[in-house]
């Protein structure tokens, strides 16, 4: 019974998210959909990103909060548009949700929308919103046993960023374990290991994610 | 139709909870649960607080998981009876869970269970499982925004400890301003700032647990 409704909310979002997903191929905005525990970095990364790359790239952001304004409000004073989402205490966001939240954006000239999920390792891995790509931030004070712990996250993400490295000398976090375990569930993802507070990394960051762009763009003009 | 599922699913959870308490009323063992998010250190406690402890009170931990047995394995180590559920990817204990996981445990000597969660800071705090109280570790880590942004855990939670102060000097967490909310959410909340690492704090830690396991005692004996 508990199995059958969960595939039925299932499948009605991945219904929207393909709906989403088309939307998207025709206007050729790529979408991220970021992930990661509480505190892992996901919005000071943001704040990094658009700070480098709002000149080259036109950016909005939608962020997902159970209560709370907060986040939307440090992406604001950056100057990009930014939609925020009260899940009211949910755990995730889904496709429908940001169906809604599209019509506060407008879409004309954007090329990237950057969805910030609901802080958490587990639930929002498994409900699609229509994105390009996944991408999962693990914070090295987290722990090396996190990627074996909540497989599936590490899994779908088209890239893992492992932040928070300026603290390594304070930690017992084993780089070569977790690295080893996260490319045992995902052969080949892009692994990036960064500092939002040092910029160790950030480069490599920026780059994957205008190469994601321009792939998107390409894949646009080859259909049109 | 998705909130009628969810209230009957809380509801069926609720009424397995409570027949759990009445057990454990009886029996004089305290249940505690123990929350928190991924990496914020609930098993590294759980080991400090076992090697502490184990000679005054007889101890043991069900320790709840996505797939692997890795915190298990660690708290065995320990010399404490340690039952290991696996949610197959769901992202928290439910009061049926620890029904089952209570046949393969000794009850006839014990003074305290410790459960430790799923790392999550939302859907846990949803799900009662029969405790006595339940315990909020957020790692500073994790940013002092933390405790607005996810409130009901720490409503929920008769003590919160604020894990890893030994990496204050090296992040901007604003201790002041995380106290403030966390006791503006819930006020008069026992409040610990711990190190693992260091084991600043632990001490007060412990003598908080003692007390609750001495509590739980002497409500049983007034009881019968």
């Amino acid at each position: 019974m508990q199995i059958k409704v969960m595939e039925g909310i299932l499948d009605k979002n991945d219904q929207i998210s393909a709906e989403l997903q088309e939307r998207f191929r025709q206007s050729g905005i790529l979408i991220l959909n970021l992930l990661g525990s509480p505190g892992c970095g996901k919005t000071t990364l943001l704040e990094n990103t658009i700070k480098a790359l709002k000149s080259k790239l036109s950016m909005a952001v939608i962020e997902g909060d159970l209560f709370t304004a907060k986040d939307a409000e440090r992406i604001e004073q950056h100057g990009v548009p930014v939609v925020q989402i009260n899940t009211g205490g949910g755990c995730h966001l889904d496709a429908n949700m940001i169906r809604s939240a599209l019509d506060c954006l407008d879409l004309t000239a954007l090329d990237i929308i950057i969805i910030e999920n609901v802080g958490n390792l587990v639930c929002p891995a498994e409900f699609n919103i229509g994105e390009d790509v996944k991408v999962t931030v693990l914070s090295i004070t987290e722990g090396d046993d996190k990627p074996l712990k909540y497989p599936l996250i590490f899994k779908q993400a088209s890239a893992v960023l492992l932040n928070k490295v300026d603290l390594l000398p304070y930690t017992n976090f084993d780089m070569q374990s977790a690295v080893g375990d996260i490319t045992s569930i995902h052969p080949g993802v892009t692994l990036l290991q960064v500092s939002c507070q040092s910029g160790t990394g950030l480069e490599d960051w920026y780059n994957w994610l205008i190469e994601q762009a321009r792939m998107k763009r390409a894949r646009r003009a080859s259909n049109v």
